[in-house]
């Protein structure tokens, strides 16, 4: 399991090379909300989301020849960027149905792309035959104890931050898909700035970790699409990172897509930060929630296309 | 005049207050400039421009008992803020047909907004009057030495971030208006990274700088209005930075609207940052003029309204 020492182990491999994003707050936001808040602008992180952190960390610690990874999104570019940075081969497995735009995003960064069928081929056959042939090794978005290890380095980060600003106690709320930002955070802070508490933030109807937490066991999503929040649906917390959110976490919060999407206005406005909505979960339940403690709402990823950020900016 | 001295100090007094804004960079646009691209973030600093530097700085230097300054935009921002935090009373001065939310975020952040009619009343007859009934002090928007030393910090921080990433010499490209932040870049650079040349940058236009430089002498924009990089267009140089910008900087660069509204949408799908047009002329520069140094752009606000933006992502 993920320990602290792997975290700080993570932030040394990651220190020159994963950005320190700023810890970001406005006095119209904490007007709005009616108490302090700010923002971990994890969407200034190398190729937009906090992937980076625990792509790059995998790769330093488990010193691969290659890698693999599925993804379609804000994870397959952290790896291929880590990978590329590191003079390393990578192969990202997508679907055939995957945007374009992602596709190319991709390839850009230096990775192989590997397209199947959803329909007519078993993902996890390729990517294992890729694997075996080539000699790689797969890198999980969440499931793996060297990623959470690089995703809790922003939770060492926001300890020290909000130290600076003399916050020493309050909520972090965590944008949470399988977990893995929510439980290295949650590590991070049990060790470093105990005062505060960690909350997963996930969008209605897609809330599977708030329902596990309340029931006290894991619980699954009825459905997997259909959310604009699309980077943080995943079919339930992890098999590493669910004991760890069981443990250390407060109750989740589940906000609105309107309620993300406003929160994605309010960064443009008065952050200047593009924010993707599954991004801005954790904004949205800082500024629509009620509460007085300070709040840190972690801004987890950017990755949105124009289409959706026009969208936001005409609510 | 300013010095480098002057400059230290101010980073000294901005410690803690002013944020250290990042210098960001995209795999992305470094291939679509053909060269490396960074920059530097003061659309992230208070208020969404670089402006609260000189504010902080001036007011800091000159302990007045309060102070008032002309302006729509985001000197008044600036200096509205940087006065509350340091529990002064601030008044700043607004023509009575400036945009409501212009007028209304001046409010928010603690000023005393006093409007007056372009068409019948002289602004400067109403700022004396103010000041000396009231006891106040103007913080003028560039032609003052701690103003521009003020600004002069974000050049501080570029030289040592620039050094960070291995990058010491190249080109510092700056969006120009009366050239506070320009002059105050130049100074800091020359003392702390000499290796650089600081390019100011202008709107087609509004190029009062670029054909100053050209033409050895001071030459002034003909038209004042009209443009959608409102936030830059002075009438001339000031009497403080023209001196300094003659002295040190390399010929001034010139960019379309256009230009600017596409490097906005640039910088919202590969930095993640919201930039005001006027704020996108460096970034404009860097991407679509040829080129094969380093170039550091500084996106120097991302005080722009909505429809503006959806303006820029829909090129």
């Amino acid at each position: 399991m993920t320990s602290i020492a792997m975290i700080e182990a993570a932030a040394q491999r990651l220190s020159g090379h994963a950005r320190r994003t700023p810890l970001l707050s406005s006095p119209f936001l904490d007007d709005l909300a009616g108490r302090r808040v700010f923002v971990k602008a994890e969407c200034l992180q190398h190729t937009g989301s906090f992937k980076f952190r625990g792509a790059w960390n995998a790769i330093s610690a488990l010193k691969p020849s290659g890698v693999v990874a599925f993804s379609s999104g804000n994870h397959a570019q952290g790896v291929a960027l880590s990978a590329r940075l590191q003079g390393l081969p990578a192969v990202i497995i997508m679907p055939s149905d995957a945007p374009a735009n992602k596709i190319d995003n991709t390839r850009a960064l230096g990775a192989e792309v590997v397209l199947y069928d959803r329909a007519t081929e078993d993902r996890d056959a390729i990517g294992d035959r890729v694997a075996t042939e080539r000699g790689l090794t797969l890198i999980k978005p969440f499931d793996m104890a060297e990623v959470i290890a690089g995703q809790g380095t922003a939770g060492l980060e926001i300890a020290e931050q909000a130290a600076e600003v003399g916050v020493t106690q309050g909520r972090v709320l965590v944008p949470c898909g399988g977990g893995g930002l929510t439980s290295g955070i949650a590590l991070a802070l049990e060790a470093r700035a105990p005062g505060f508490t960690v909350h997963p933030c996930e969008p209605e109807g897609f809330d599977d970790v708030a329902r596990s937490l309340k029931a006290g066991s894991l619980q699954r999503n009825t459905r997997l699409s259909g959310s604009i929040c699309d980077a943080i649906v995943t079919p339930q917390p992890g098999d590493l990172t669910w004991p760890v959110i069981a443990r250390l976490c407060g109750p989740g919060q589940v906000v609105t897509e309107d309620e993300a999407l406003r929160a994605m206005g309010l960064a443009h406005d008065r952050l200047k930060l593009v924010l993707e909505p599954g991004g801005a979960v954790a904004l949205a339940a800082a500024l629509f929630r009620p509460g007085s403690e300070p709040v840190i709402a972690v801004a987890s990823g950017g990755n949105v296309d124009r289409a959706m950020m026009a969208r936001a900016l005409a609510q």
